[in-house]
C-alpha cells in the first residue's frame, strides 16, 4: 500500500541555466561567450538524448499479434500451432494462418544510471490474450501480469570474474530463452519468481549463468499450509547456462516438496524431482553454406525434467518419464528477393504421464519470402507434422498414429522489407489443412475432435504481427 | 509466448560524437570549429525532438472521467446517459451530472519511421469502467484491451490513388466514428478485429476507406466448431467510408452465418444479413449562422444493420427490422463569454426484436457555458426525451410512453476556458430529473424500474473529466 | 466510450525551423549568423528538456517488490506483516523477509502547462496483487485501477489565500498519507474518489487541505436503489488536514447513511457515522539528537472512524467503538556504515465489533543496516509484538494474548548505497519467527490457525523492491 515519491535525477542547475537562457531576448546573451553557449547546449542535449532514446528513464516494448482466422463459411475457425493431438505434448506446427487470437505483451522499462555508475533496469510486462474479436473483453480476457522484475549491471563494486555479471530478482522470463519462431515455440522456456546472477566470466569464452526459479503448477491442489490456497510455489528450479563461445550448455535440477502426494492417471506416481539438459549452438550463418543464421539444439529430461521446453511447468509427469527433443533451425536468402527458413522440431518420450505411455512427433516446417517491392512480398508456409502417441488411456485420450499438414500463403506487407525479424506486418492468408481422420480420436474436447471437423478444411484471414 | 528484443534506431554515430564532446573540458574543443558543433547539436536535436513531442517513440493518451453521483441522503445514486426506457436502444439523455461510474482509457503508442520514409503506428488501449468508489477494485473493475493494432502510412510504394493511403489490421475502434459529446453516444461505433485501408483518393476531394471487421455477439451460444466457446466470431462487416468534400458516405454490409438459428422472444427469426448506411455533413461553422462547428447525419439500417450506431454488435435483431436515427448538433459561441451547443438525436423503429414491435424516441439536449475567469466557467445542461416504445413484451418489458427531463448546473474549473473541447475538467454539479410514472413500468431491472424510485431526484456530485 | 484525439502541443513554427536547419547542408547556413543559430536551439532544446525530464508530457512511476518465500521445506511458507492475530486489527508486524507476494503500482502520469501558467497533472495507477509465482496469473492476479485522477496547479486565476492552492478530482490516494514503511502500515490510509483542494495558506505557516471522499464497504450488501448492486457508495468522508510548521492535525467525519441497517455479529448495532483525528510531527532530525528524520503521530476514532489507519474503510464497526494509536519512527546514521530505524505502533480499541471486546497490541520494531561497499550492506530486523484481543466471539474469533517476534538477516545489493529509502534493492534472506502458541488459536483461517504450523519456524527468500 505504499508509495513514496520519487527524487529524480533532475539536473537543476543545468534547467535553471536553460531557463534564464530561453527566458531572455537574444541580445543579453552577449556577456556569454557563443563557446560557453555551445558547452551549455551540449551538456543540456547529452542529459536529454539518453532519455528520447530509452537507454535512461522510460521505454516501452512490445510483442502483438492480432487478426481474424474464418473457415469458407465466414465463421470463427479453430487453429493455433498447437492444434493438433501431438500440440498437448508440444508439437506445434507452423504458425502463419494458423493464429484465431489477440495476444500481446506490453513492456515498461525503467532504467537508470547511480552516480556509481552501476545501472539498473526494472520491467514490467503486462500480457492479454483473448479469442473474442469484440473491443471490449473484460468477460473473457485474460490482462495480467507476466514480469516484474529489476535488474543490474555495470555494478561499481563487482570485480574479478564478476567485474561484467548482472544480478535480477523479481518474476520473470529468463534472458536466456529462445525460441523457433515459426512454431511460436521456445527451445527452452524458463520463467517464474527468483533471483540469479549472469555472466560470471571465467575466462574470456566461457561465461555461466545461475538462477533460482520457484514456480506452481497450475492444477496442483493447494498446500493446505499456506494462506492463499491458490498459488502456492511448489516446484523450484536451480538453473546453469554455461557458453563457450557459440556453445551453450543449459543443465537444471528441479524439486517439488510434495507432488509424490499428486494423483495422475489415477496412481500417485507423479515425479518429485527432475532434471534435464540442453547443449545448443548458435550459428552465425546458415549451416556453414551461405548468409544466415541457424540454432540446433537437443534437450533430455527425466522426472519433472521430462517436459523439457516449459521447464518445471508440469507437475503431472511420472516418476519415471524420460524425454528427449531435437530442435533445429536455419535462416538464408536463396537470391536477392527470396528467403528461406527450414527447420525440424521432434520429440521422443516414454512413461511421460502413465507406466508404459509413448509419445513421439516430428514436425517440418519451411517458411518463404519472395520480396516483390519496398512494402511487400509474398510469404508461404509449409508444415508437416507426424506423430504416434500411445497414451494408456491418460486423460480419456485415445492412442492415435497419423500425420498432418498445413499450406498457406499470405500476401504481407511491411513498412520494410529485408528479412524475417522485421515488423511490423500486416498479411492478409489463405490456408489449407489436411490430416489422418485416425487424429480426430485423440481427445473430444481439441480442435480436431469437433464434430462436423473433417480431414482437411480452408481457412482465411487477416493479421497484424509486432515487436520493438 | 514469444518477445523479441527490440533493434532500436540508435543513431550510434551521433551519440558517439555527443559522448565525446560532453565529457571533453571546453578548451578542447578548440580544433573543431563553431560550425561544425553547431550542426552537430542540429542534427542531434533533429533525431531528439520527434520523440520529445510523441511524433517518433512512445507517447501517451487518455480519455477518464471519474466522480460521485449521491442522491439526497448522499447515497449512491443511479445514473448514466441510458438510464431511461429509451436507453435501452440507444436513446441518450444528457451526461452533465449524470455519470456514477469510473471509466478510463490508457493509450499507448508507438511509431516508427522507416529508412524508405515509410511510417508506422502501433496503438495499444486498455480500458476500465467500474462505479465503485473504492481505491481497489479487483473484484468489480473491468481492465481489458480494448484496441491493439498497427497503421501504416506515407507508404514508399504506394502510387496513384493508393499514393496517400494507409492500411491497418488488428483490433480497433475504427478511425472515422465520431460522436455526441454531451450524450455518451456516437454517431456510429464501429469496432472490432480486421483489416482496411484509409484514404484511397479518387480525386482531389473524393476518398474512400474500406475495411473488414470481425466480431461477436455478446450473448449467442458458441459455435460448437471451435476449441474457445466464449468467443467467436460471428458477425463480419464490410464497411466503406466516401467522402465527397464535407459531405460523409458510409455503407456498411454485415453477415452472421449461422444467426438465423438464434432464438429470440421464443422464435427463430433473426436476422443472419444486414446493412445500414449513413450520409452525414461535417459543417465548419455553426449552421452556416456563425463561427464554430455542426455535424448533421440521417442513418437508416436493416436486418442486423438494423442498429444503427453499434454496427454489427446486436444479435437479436428481428429479420424485418428496420430503423431510422437522426443527429444533428452544432457548437458557437453566443457573446465572448457564453457558448451553446444544442443537439438532436431521434430515432423510429420497427420488427426490431419482435414483429410488430414499434420503437420511437427523440431526445433534446443544449449545453450552455458560460466563461468568468481564467480558469472557471458556469457550465449547464437541460435535457429533454419523448419515447413510445411498444416491445410486444420482448424481454418482459412492458410497453411505456412519456418523457424525462434533466437539468444540471455545474461549476466547472479547467486549467484554461475557451471552448467545448477543452480539458481537463474538474466539475460539481447539482442535477434535477423528472419523469412520466408511466415509464417506470419498462424494464424492473432498470434504473427507472426500482421501488421508491419517484418521479423525480436530485442528485449532486464531483467528477474530472480529461483526454489528451 | 467516446476517445478525441490529442491536439498536441506542437511548436510548428520552430520544428519548421528545425527541420529546415537539419536537412540543409552546412554551407548553406551562411546566411544565418552563429547568433541566429543558437538561439533558435536554445529555444528547441527549453521545449524538449522538460518532457525528457518528465516534467511536461509522459512520465513513469513504480512501486513493486516480487519475490519467494519459503520454509525450510523448499515450500511456500504463509507471510505477510499482517499475518498475526493483532494483524486483523492493524498490528503488522515486520516486513523484511516476510513479504511472499508480487505487489505492483504502475504509474502513468501526464503534464501539461497551458498557456496561462495553469498546471494539469493526470495520474493513472494500475496495480496488481499476487502470491503466485507463476508468470501468467490470468486466474489469480488481480490487475486493477487504484487511482485515476487530475489535479490542478499554479492556477492563474486563483489569488488570495487560493494564490498556491491546487485542485482536484477522481480517484486517488490523498496526497497527505504517509507510512511507516519497515510494517507496510500507513499512519494513515485514505483513498477513494471525490475532490478537494490543497494548500489554503493562512498564514506563512498555517495551510489546509479539505477533501470528500467517497467509498464502499467491502462487504456490505448494496442499496437496492442501484443499478450496480456491488459497488455503492456507502460511505463519505470529509477530511480536513491543517498544517502549523511541522505539525500536521488531521480531522475526518464520515457519514453512511444506511450502515445502522447493518448486521454485525447477529446485532444491528454497526455505527453509521464516526470521527477520527490525528496529530502528527514530521522532525527533520533524529528526535532532536542526530541527522536522519522522525515521525510521531497520535490518533484516535470513534464510531465508523474506529478504523483510524485506513479512514472509512470498515463497515464492521460499532456505534460505541473507540481506537487509540501511537505511532513513532525514526532513522539515522549510527556511525558512516551503520543505520538504524527503529519504531513503535500501538494501538488500543474497544466495543470495536461487538459490545464489551477488547483489541491491544504493540508492535516494536527496528532495522540496522550496515552498508559493506558501493552496491552491498547487510540488513536486520527484529520485529517483536505483544497482543492481548478480547473479540467476544465475532467473527468465530477465540481470545488470545500472548507475543510474536521475528528477526531476519538479509543480504542486500543496490545500485548506490546510502540511506534507507534509496531503491532499488535486491535481497536474499532468512528468518526466524516465534510465538506463544496460544496466538494459533485466534482464528482457524489465519496464518497461524494452521495445522502443522507450531510456535516458530524458519523461512528462506529472496526479493526486489523497487521504487522510483
Amino acid at each position: 500500500m505504499i508509495f513514496r515519491k520519487a527524487l529524480c535525477h533532475r539536473p537543476v542547475a543545468a534547467a535553471a541555466t536553460l531557463t534564464m537562457f530561453a527566458g531572455l531576448p537574444v541580445g543579453l546573451h552577449a556577456q556569454e561567450s557563443v563557446e560557453e553557449r555551445l558547452s551549455a547546449l551540449e551538456q543540456q542535449l547529452a542529459e536529454v538524448e539518453p532519455h528520447a532514446r530509452g537507454e535512461q528513464g522510460f521505454s516501452f516494448n512490445t510483442y502483438a499479434r492480432s487478426g481474424l482466422l474464418l473457415n469458407s463459411d465466414g465463421k470463427s475457425a479453430p487453429g493455433g500451432p498447437y492444434l493438433t493431438p501431438a500440440g498437448s505434448v508440444g508439437g506445434a506446427v507452423g504458425r502463419l494462418g494458423n493464429e484465431p487470437d489477440t495476444y500481446l505483451e506490453a513492456i515498461l522499462n525503467y532504467k537508470t544510471v547511480a552516480e556509481n555508475g552501476t545501472q539498473s533496469h526494472y520491467r514490467l510486462m503486462i500480457a492479454d490474450s483473448t479469442t473474442s474479436s469484440n473491443d471490449w473483453t473484460a468477460g473473457d480476457g485474460a490482462l495480467n501480469v507476466r514480469q516484474a522484475y529489476v535488474e543490474f549491471s555495470n555494478l561499481a563494486s563487482f570485480t574479478g570474474i564478476f567485474e561484467d555479471s548482472s544480478i535480477w530478482a523479481g518474476k520473470r522470463f529468463d534472458r536466456d530463452n529462445f525460441d523457433i519462431h515459426w512454431l511460436d515455440s521456445d527451445f527452452v522456456f524458463l520463467a517464474g519468481t527468483g533471483a540469479g546472477i549472469y555472466d560470471v566470466a571465467f575466462s574470456d569464452s566461457v561465461t555461466s549463468n545461475f538462477s533460482l526459479y520457484g514456480r506452481s503448477f497450475l492444477d496442483f491442489p493447494s498446500d493446505p499450509n499456506t494462506t492463499d490456497g491458490s498459488s502456492d510455489t511448489d516446484n523450484l528450479v536451480l538453473t546453469a547456462n554455461n557458453y563457450f563461445g557459440n556453445m551453450q550448455w543449459m543443465i537444471n535440477g528441479m524439486s517439488a516438496a510434495d507432488n509424490d502426494e499428486r494423483i495422475v492417471g489415477g496412481v500417485m506416481e507423479a515425479a518429485d524431482t527432475g532434471v534435464n539438459t540442453m547443449l545448443a549452438y548458435h550459428g552465425g550463418n546458415f549451416f556453414g553454406i551461405s548468409d544466415g543464421n541457424f540454432k540446433v539444439a537437443l534437450l533430455h529430461g527425466q522426472g519433472l525434467g521430462a517436459e523439457v521446453k516449459n521447464i518445471g511447468a508440469d507437475g503431472n509427469l511420472h516418476e519415471d518419464a524420460v524425454s528427449t527433443r531435437l530442435g533445429i533451425y536455419g535462416t538464408t536468402y536463396l537470391s536477392d528477393t527470396w528467403r528461406i527458413a527450414p527447420m525440424i522440431l521432434a520429440e521422443t518420450s516414454k512413461d511421460r504421464y502413465v507406466e508404459g505411455d509413448e509419445y513421439q512427433w516430428l514436425t517440418f516446417n519451411t517458411r518463404l519470402a519472395n520480396e516483390l517491392s519496398a512494402n511487400f512480398e509474398m510469404q508461404y508456409e509449409a508444415s508437416w507434422q507426424v506423430m504416434d502417441l500411445q497414451t494408456q488411456g491418460y486423460e480419456g485420450r485415445g492412442d492415435v498414429d497419423g500425420d498432418y499438414a498445413r499450406f498457406t500463403v499470405a500476401p504481407t506487407f511491411k513498412p520494410q522489407v529485408g528479412g524475417f525479424w522485421n515488423r511490423p506486418e500486416i498479411r492478409v492468408f489463405a490456408s489449407y489443412s489436411t490430416w489422418d481422420d485416425d487424429l480426430n480420436g485423440f481427445d473430444g474436447g481439441d480442435a480436431l475432435g469437433q464434430e462436423d471437423f473433417g480431414g482437411s478444411q480452408w481457412t482465411f484471414g487477416t493479421q497484424m504481427e509486432i515487436w520493438f
